[in-house]
């Protein structure tokens, strides 16, 4: 506690109303004590530290103008809450953020009232606000103006676009704040980020670039010129603005996002004035006010836990590699020997793995930006021209992308690779970061081939696999995090197509794994064997096609059969449950059981405490084989 | 065959090659020709006929001046591609359209090396183009230039956007042809359509303004008028364009696209010149040339056929209500007493039957553009601001939104009702419009109540159910067509949620259906009796929640249970064999199977003969009864 900030000014603030007495120089302070109380607790936690940093005046200064929670301000993706979060009465608990039954990592509705809408996926707050904003329009209780922040990264989805194109046909009063600091997670690359940079570019004020550039820091800050900025600009209302005035939007901007005297009167001002869809354009520097995020390629995105004056992470090493850099080392194999090979990240180059493939080859790699729809389709059209692509996705992003997947690449039976990432649950991201759809829709899809890899080794056949692939779409998915650290092969062969594997042979009950809990059950076995139980233990590999003869053998040969995986009902269990129906297998009897994520949105925690809450750790498939078994005293004992 | 159109020049061209011989006048005859053996042909199709006579010219000088099938043309959508067949090689088999076995309506990978892409949903064609551009720049063998034709209302849709922030990043060689007609299906929405239209009120060429109004029939077509528009356009090349040059790409137009002597100038001029991504900005009429089109409020999108002088269609009378409009009416009756109802569409305000509700409540009904996942999240705003939205869209289009289902929706239990439209097989549309995959992707959320309405009596209480539910997210899906010619009730009653209902108690065997395969089952069982064999039917009414009393008992009070959805695999069947397994319902033997769509994309045909294919029509359901209960002879003797 003892090397925790001085903050007499932030102590005075426990809700927003507080800020409201308070003069513009104190709350200057403020935003300077709210930003080192917000490095000293992601120092403790852990957590995405440069978003907030760049937005600490901005928090203080919507906090101050605004009356939230009436006024309903909305953070996209919402990474850069964390100050919001202590402004608005959760101060004491924010040193639980990310943590289990702790504070969410992003803003949630069942958390705060001053969060009146809930994030974590890129680019859904200009349609959140819209509503809250037509709603008000029509007598809704409770609502007043409604806020939008949006970073620039955010502004390449597809959605922040249909929004803007909705609303700039509404005329409804609505604030979109763009909070342009040239970085979402990677640096940004779509046309609109070339067209934002030229907007301040263009305009007279040097220092602003400079300050956007990362020399903002060095600059002094005259209150003069600040404010000068502020009338400048209000005067100037539009200049410069056309793409955003072409959609039906007033422009203003672009201020420096850390200068209060910027901040504060403009945006009082277009709080008095405004009558339809406005864009303040805002200049900010991520990461800003801790060297060590400022000088970070990624201006400190997430970070583990940390030493506040180094900056120096405390971060447990790991003996395995991750799943993550398995992957982008085998495409990398097989695009050193196949220069069809080609890869498609929608703004994840680091947390695919992409970026080193696009050090090896920097023309075959394409970010297309955070863009889920086109980068499914992009990949598709290169797969109708004959190149062999592979679309790298988090799992939960697919989900963005899925009319794509269907009708571009399915219908069309196109041979483009889905390399999931992220599938199944992910820690601290929680519930909204989850990958536990994907194996149920895309299993159902004509003609696609699914696998999960059961480890490391796995996942560098499956790469070849798909890279084979070469006449009908797949895709392989494969958990967040370390490899269990099995020996990995020289170079990735070629799977056999629907073809699962027999791990041991044992009696009574099989266990069908698909994907990366046969390790648990693995486990579950050895602890079983203690008992005289001997499962069976067969690896799936593929949820589709399903290896047919396996699974009905597996079915003759016991008296029970579980399959297990890490997705939803409706995925593996389920083509498993289709195809022993239609064989007749339950006409006699089966001890069939489907082990499938809860029907729960599983909240943020450990891995391990997920996978408890799921009932998917090694003891629980325990205790279901002897609960399947009817061996009820011997499970009831060890639960 | 006799009244049919004298087409001598268009005679001579059996593939776009032939085109290359012929002078610019006579360009211009096989597009008169064109047009009338387009109508002709739609006659007696029946098809999307406005949107292929608004591109006639366009068409013509593309492929005149482009070297397709080697440049790659993409229609976006492609209900705008019956003349490019007749041009393609596909004149002969043109009569077949959307029929059995015949010519799709769109575009197809299959069916022609002049369809580099298919499409049918919107939006799709810039991010095709653009892979097979880069594609090209790699080397990918026969891939020379790309052009995608995409309509201005496809251009709300946020992937049009996400892939020209891309393609204007990469700067390579690709043709946009912005097809600017003010029309989609319903009259476009959004602030980029206000736009479009200042493009062109601005321009100093006020005929182009009255060509598009709807004048341009009236217009003189001198020769030096549109040959001196091309120079102009083509001298001032971006006069204008700044929202698509803000973005990357050279912008040109907006020129007539009824006017040979401008496009093809411009298109051969640009051919030759162009280096990175370029828009051609062309006003066109939807329907032009057929003047029952050119007066219909669609400007004859979709037609049945038709007589060709009259325009008269020719329909079969119905005798009950389309599901669409017992929908449209229910909600009014709901939205009547309640003001905090409210809807929201995708661009098919008349395909959704939301155009009843905006002509009674025009400012509780929200056409968003062609933009899913907008609509989605926009539905979740309002939703947290306690309205009661409505978003009713098509079961293969709400695939655009279901990220935004998953993440705005269901993990803040928003209560957002889906009212999905479509839902099965179409008919007609094929493969593309199947509403396949809903009930699976929607059941497996938490929290997620999803609904089937058996009949258009069952779809008015389950409108008053979502109506009433508040806490939490619900759908319900009802198929394209006429409802069974059930009475009406007066007012819909909320269901108890989670609870089927018993349709006839019997012995033996249970069937569970889940929708409108319903009537089917009656029909079966009906035949069946015949034979003495009495099934229980059950209506589930719902997939989620399940009704766990109502299967666990018509699993143990019968030898057989079959499910039956028209869905995929994954969805209702799936969560009652979950339910099933769990409840150790299979340790003793069950016959248990599940009816679904099988694993193919089922062509274009008549919904009867999509049902045969599709294995759930009522003679299919008796079979499997039989076949089930192990009379084989009777089923053999029968199939």
């Amino acid at each position: 506690m003892s090397d925790r900030p001085q903050t007499p000014m932030l102590d005075c603030v426990s809700l927003p109303a507080d800020l409201k007495d308070l003069s513009d120089r104190e709350l200057r302070q403020v935003a300077d004590e709210l930003r080192a109380e917000t490095i000293s607790a992601v120092s403790e936690t852990g957590g995405h530290l440069g978003a907030g940093l760049g937005v600490v005046e901005l928090t203080v200064a919507l906090h101050a103008v605004f009356e939230t929670p009436r006024d309903k301000l909305i953070w996209d993706v919402s990474h850069q809450s964390y100050p919001h979060k202590i402004l608005t009465g959760r101060r004491d608990r924010i040193r639980t953020l990310r943590q289990e039954n702790g504070l969410s990592g992003f803003t949630k509705r069942s958390e705060s009232a001053y969060d009146p809408f809930g994030a974590a996926h890129s680019s859904t707050s200009i349609s959140a606000a819209l509503g809250f904003a037509v709603a008000r329009d029509l007598g809704a209780d409770g609502v007043g103006d409604t806020i939008a922040v949006i970073g620039d990264g955010a502004m390449s989805a597809g959605m922040a676009y249909e929004a803007m194109n909705n609303a700039g046909h509404l005329k409804t009063r609505l604030f979109v704040i763009l909070n342009d600091n040239e970085m979402s997670i990677a640096p940004p690359v779509g046309a609109m980020s070339s067209y934002l940079s030229r907007l301040y570019a263009g305009a007279p004020f040097q220092e602003l670039k400079a300050a956007a550039r990362g020399a903002v820091s060095l600059l002094p800050e005259p209150f003069q010129m600040g404010a000068k900025r502020a009338k400048d600009v209000l005067k100037g209302l539009a200049v410069g603005g056309s793409l955003f005035e072409e959609l039906g939007f007033s422009y203003v901007g672009p201020i420096d996002g850390h200068d209060m005297e910027q901040l504060l009167p403009v945006l009082r001002t277009v709080r008095a004035r405004a009558t339809g869809p406005m864009l303040i354009h805002v200049i900010t520097k991520k990461g800003k006010g801790f060297a060590p995020a400022e000088r970070a390629m990624d201006k400190g995105h997430a970070t583990a836990k940390f030493d506040v004056v180094t900056g120096e992470q405390k971060k447990a090493p790991s003996n395995a590699p991750s799943y993550t850099k398995v992957f982008a080392k085998s495409l990398i194999r097989e695009a050193e020997a196949d220069d069809k090979v080609v890869a498609v990240t929608a703004a994840m180059p680091d947390g695919t793995g992409l970026n080193l493939f696009a050090e090896r080859f920097p023309r075959r790699c394409f970010d297309v930006g955070i863009a889920e729809q086109h980068a499914v389709t992009f990949s598709a059209g290169l797969a109708a021209a004959g190149m062999k692509p592979f679309c790298a996705l988090y799992s939960t992003f697919l989900q963005r992308g899925y009319d794509q997947v269907v009708h571009d690449v399915a219908i069309q039976r196109l041979p483009v690779r889905f390399a999931i990432d992220r599938a199944g649950l992910v820690g601290a991201d929680g519930a909204t970061h989850a990958g536990a759809f994907d194996t149920a829709f895309l299993s159902n899809l004509p003609g696609m081939v699914v696998m999960a890899a059961a480890d490391e080794a796995e996942l560098v056949h499956m790469v070849a696999t798909a890279h084979a692939l070469d006449d009908r779409p797949s895709a392989f998915r494969y958990p967040r995090g370390e490899g269990v650290g099995v020996e990995m092969p020289e170079r990735g062969q070629p799977l056999e197509i629907g073809r699962g594997r027999m791990i041991r042979e044992g009696k009574r009950i099989a266990i069908l794994s698909f994907g990366t809990r046969l390790a648990e059950v693995e486990k579950a076995a050895e602890s079983l064997g203690q008992r005289g139980i001997t499962p069976t233990i067969a690896d799936a590999r593929f949820a589709k096609p399903l290896d047919r003869d396996l699974i009905l053998r597996l079915a003759a040969e016991h008296e029970a059969l579980i399959t297990i995986e890490e997705g939803a009902v409706g995925g593996f269990g389920s083509q498993v449950a289709q195809l022993l129906a239609e064989a007749g297998v339950f006409d006699h009897g089966l001890k069939f059981r489907m082990m499938v994520l809860p029907d729960i949105f599983i909240d943020q925690a450990s891995p391990a405490a997920m996978y408890a809450v799921a009932g998917l750790n090694a003891q629980q498939i325990e205790a279901r084989v002897l609960e399947v078994l009817g061996i009820t005293d011997i499970a009831s004992r060890r639960a």
